[in-house]
């Protein structure tokens, strides 16, 4: 077999793969299949036949539309799961092999879920410093346990994005050695030449970040030169690598090296004339010379010794280390340790009232004790967002044991490493800014909920209360927005306790994102509030003195205080009062539990600090935000928005009064769909 | 007056004005005293006294927590909204000094909301093309009527945001000569030295983006050095410039150099051995020594002839070019020509049908002929958001008088660069990509709904409808995440006549943004949709027949063809279709209309394809999206979240039975607060 023939079986199958489906992207695929071919069959370390083996090299396609590729490699190498039917199932309802690749559709073989531009090699910058933290951690003299490459295929479409750049700054800065991207630089855009919109100098700039630099000048060919580029990479081993590989998209096509062949099906005659070309039948789709299938399946036994060899090292470890050992497997399989709930603090109404954040920094360090997997940090805010953990110190060149991590101002960045860090396993990544500067990284965000990655977004100063810096960092729209967002916790707790219930949950769900929205401005403990209240999205913190409720007043977060307040002032009337700190949570409970908490027939009045858009979905009415907030003392500006116990009180006897006169619908029940 | 002594005042101002508030960041603007004296009383041209001259240098302080400068400068040179009283009044409600710099609350003097880091630099991009582009435009020989400079300040926290490197590269490539940034390098941020997680080189990667470079070694001091760094970036002129400026963070005070003095008022003690060290009373506060005053007053003067020079140049310019001086007047006033709507095209049901997107290309190439301020480009998607205008070319280097812009793969730096084509005037931008990527420029897009700026946001793409791409691609949480977004429109129209009345109200509101939300797959045109309809955010397409209605079907965009035909299915039962293309334009409908469409007692479902979350806001029940989508040929990805005529017939049938029994609250009336 030659490699020619074996690099050009794996354009043809994604030109086949994406000519049976009629939509995908052939160009890049055939672009990339020579450096696909270098490295899948000569220096990725994987087992084919247990793609979560825990030694293996992370591979991120991080132009995620040239997935072809990626199912194609997935499938020659003998994945079980992508089977050559898959790959004609490409881009189908129901199929392995979906547009962009997604790692909660298959068991292995895809790390991170990629596609939209940047993700991926931010994720893998993520991937690698998990790497380098694991094995500082665990690794001992002559038992490397955690040793493993990151490797990343990416596009110019990538390299434009500023979330990578955000990341491989910070890639550069902590000079993670055993990243290596390769770059497929093909001078197309979708638009066209890449000379409409993109000239910068890219290694110029890779090389300002701290990262090593090299070209490969034939990509289309030169195997041996993409080996060679990739060893010199791994000889570097305090900066990152990137290397620049020239190829020609669509190679083969009548259109090659144009963008036509960038996002559409070539066209079976095009498909044809290429199999001629290359000494295939032109009649025959989804074909593998017996030769070269023989050639790639050689990685199951490859795999296999890789993985044999790494258990050999593992069990000389784990006779050593046995302690050790069992902490990593634990960590690996996501399993909590016993008890870790035990630590959790609580607080009584008479403890002084604090921001919800300096709950959330008590709360984050008590953890950090019997979790060591909890890692993360802040976009340069730690003195504002409080979760730097004492327990520890800093992450950084020549500390990669340390769990704290400087992301610099880089949200997007930050969360898109946090990805990477959920997806290597062993960890609980967290990261943290002002709630309002999620909207700078609802890409990455949204990742995390399409993956299945558990990180935890603890975002501070989360409303108008936060007074000064205005409305410019005042949250408005972002509850809602992340509300919004399918697959993920949104929690605002509104006192220690509910804090400390709000980290229980996001610490539980291993899967599944959370967002803590935490507040600046001091809060009240309030009696009633608790940590199992907050499992339920919504409970009763005050019920209504003498009998059934003639209203009910719910509050999140810092608003929770004032709505208890408010209750008290209306001493007259029989007033409810619920937290409700996770509409997510709340939803999940049964329609029994939900009329318990808002009963059929009683006025319900909201107060949040955020957008009053959607709260008619729990409420009658709502004291949200109408308008962005404004800057000045925080007290004073919650007064103008009209968030004072005094006036939640008024306004609650309006609502009471108005529905004495028109019912109240039941905000639980609805028409069966 | 020495100049030191003029920059000390600027320095002891600043921090009286934060330690008046007791809240704010008196470190930079100490750090940037000296290049603020440089620039503002040596280069910059402006006019204290018309703040809107048209032939001003462009000012940008993109480090918005620094503001205290910005304000202390406006006040020494004599804007008259800037008062000392303002200084006094920093960070409380009401002032024209909040905590980070608003435009839309003072006329002029701000020429844009800075504070979320990157923002102001990646405006100031969008603001040296818009020169470019009008002076290309509009300039004679021997007339340069456009012909100004657009000056920026920032910090570290700016260079490490991945939006301004996005910007960045694009002022790069275009060779935006006329931009100068001024880089206060102090070594500091939040949480401590840069050391911690900026450790690249800034001026090679400015370097390898394309611009030029330049250092100022002692930027505490040294205005001659400033003015002379300044003078060579003038004198580049196909580049932009970087100059680096090292300074000191909060230089004076006993922690100068430590991020000590970042975030929070110094103090009176510290305040108060600054001033006896630099020979001010330490007894008085916010003092300006009388030639200190007299000296920056003198802006007042020179700003007045400036302008009076460029008036008398643009005089013999309107003798000479009466057409083209009138027709830039207009445009600077932002007033629109007459008759412009004439040209929206309409759709009869009998014509082909076609994605909303399609209809959109027809609709905005007809606006571009009688709309030359009308200017923008995709994020590297011109194929698929099909904006280009083909009444018009490229803006590139060589040719700024081209109305397409290409942003690349960077669709924050787009929305930033937009702000900033608003903010110069004269023009009406717009920016496309795929819906689900404005999540990736969520930070810009709510700076131009706090900014007033009347950009648009042409988003295709819009829904699971987008099929194959899968989940990645699809938006879910994007229409409700922006209608929880204050200030701004949010357009989802469904046939070729919503989609004019869409881009009716867009270009309209000069002074809201608005998003368009665009399918790319086919929608039937509807009899009975319209351009008056839109801009009334919901109203009644098709009317039941026979009597009042039993049940109304609300759908939006592409769902909208659906429950119309849902309806027809329906024959026996009364069903009003009504289309809701805006949830903020029909809120601004009397209660009257509202009661008109949504009449009480009739049950009402609603149809979307993206979050259900917020719907009960409108409707009684909703087919709505409970999870992410699927990638997958477009109709079967559809008909598995229930988006078929069919379903919408039998679910629609469902709630008219369930409303039989139970009374359908009213959506309008609510309880008045």
């Amino acid at each position: 077999m030659t490699e020619q023939k074996a690099i050009n079986t794996i354009r043809l199958l994604a030109a086949d793969t994406v000519q049976k489906a009629s939509s995908g992207h052939p160009g890049a695929p055939m672009g990339m299949a020579a450096m696909a071919f270098a490295l899948w069959t000569k220096e990725l370390r994987y087992n084919p036949k247990n793609p979560h083996w825990l030694g293996r090299d992370r591979f991120v396609l991080s132009n995620g539309h040239a997935c072809a590729l990626q199912y194609v490699l997935l499938h020659l190498t003998g994945f079980d799961e992508f089977t050559m039917d898959e790959l004609k199932k490409f881009r189908q309802v129901g199929s392995k092999t979906p547009g962009h690749p997604e790692n909660a559709l298959c068991n292995g073989g895809i790390e991170v879920s990629t596609g939209p531009l940047g993700q991926g090699i931010s994720n893998a910058v993520g991937l690698a410093a998990a790497e380098a933290h694991l094995a500082a951690t665990f690794n001992k003299p002559d038992f490397p346990v955690i040793d493993n490459y990151t490797y990343v295929f990416c596009g110019d479409g990538c390299l434009q994005e500023g979330v990578s750049n955000e990341a491989s700054s910070i890639a550069g800065h902590l000079g993670l050695g055993k990243l290596i991207v390769l770059y497929d630089d093909n001078n197309i855009t979708i638009d066209g030449e890449t000379e409409l919109s993109f000239t910068e100098d890219v290694l110029v700039r890779y090389q300002s970040l701290g990262w090593d630099t090299s070209v490969v000048k034939d990509g289309d060919h030169d195997v041996a030169g993409i080996l060679a580029a990739i060893e010199k990479a791994k000889s570097v081993k305090d900066k990152p690598s990137i290397i620049k590989v020239k190829t020609t998209i669509g190679f083969g096509s009548k259109n090659q090296g144009k963008e036509k062949v960038h996002g559409a099906a070539l066209g079976n005659e095009d498909i044809a004339q290429i199999k001629t070309k290359w000494g295939f039948d032109p009649n025959v789709n989804f074909h593998v010379p017996p030769e070269v299938a023989e050639h790639f399946l050689k990685q199951v036994e490859t795999g296999k010794k890789h993985e044999e060899a790494w258990n050999q090292l593992f069990k000389g470890y784990s006779e050593k280390y046995p302690e050790l050992s069992k902490e990593l497997l634990r960590r690996m399989a996501g399993k909590l340790p016993d008890n870790w709930k035990s630590v959790l603090p609580t607080w009584k109404p008479t403890d002084p009232e604090k921001g919800t954040r300096q709950f959330s920094e008590t709360i984050i360090n008590k953890l950090s004790e019997v979790l060591p997997e909890l890692v993360g940090g802040s976009a340069d805010l730690n003195p504002s967002t409080l979760t730097y953990l004492k327990v520890s110190k800093d992450f950084q060149k020549g500390s990669y044991d340390g769990r704290n991590f400087r992301f610099g101002v880089r949200e997007h960045g930050m969360a898109a490493f946090l990805n990477g860090l959920s997806a290597y396993g062993g960890l609980i990544p967290f990261g943290s800014t002002f709630l309002n500067f999620i909207g700078y990284a609802m890409g990455a965000v949204r990742l995390s909920a399409i993956s299945d990655f558990g990180v935890l977004y603890i975002m501070t100063h989360d409303s108008i209360g936060l007074g000064e810096d205005g409305p410019t960092h005042q949250p408005i729209e972002s509850l809602m927005m992340l509300r919004a967002l399918p697959g993920i916790n949104v929690l605002r707790p509104g006192d220690g306790n509910e804090t400390s219930g709000a980290y229980a949950v996001a610490i539980e769900h291993r899967h599944r994102p959370s967002v803590l929205a935490l507040s600046r401005q001091a809060c009240a403990n309030l009696q009633g509030t608790s940590i199992e209240g907050v499992a339920k999205g919504a409970y009763i913190v005050k019920e209504a003195e003498g009998g059934k409720p003639q209203l009910t007043i719910v509050g999140s977060g810092s608003e929770l205080p004032l709505a208890y307040k408010a209750a008290e002032i209306l001493s007259d009337l029989k007033v409810r009062v619920v937290s409700m700190p996770s509409w997510e949570l709340f939803r999940e409970q049964s329609d029994e539990y939900k009329e318990s908490v808002l009963i059929d027939g009683v006025p319900v009045l909201a107060v949040e600090a955020g957008s009053f858009v959607g709260w008619r979905e729990y409420s009658h009415s709502v004291i949200a935000m109408t308008s962005f907030g404004t800057s000045g003392p925080y007290k004073e500006v919650l007064k103008k928005y009209g968030f004072t116990a005094e006036n939640i009180a008024e306004k609650a006897r309006k609502v009471f009064e108005y529905y004495q006169k028109v019912p109240a619908h039941s905000l639980v029940k609805r028409a069966p769909l």
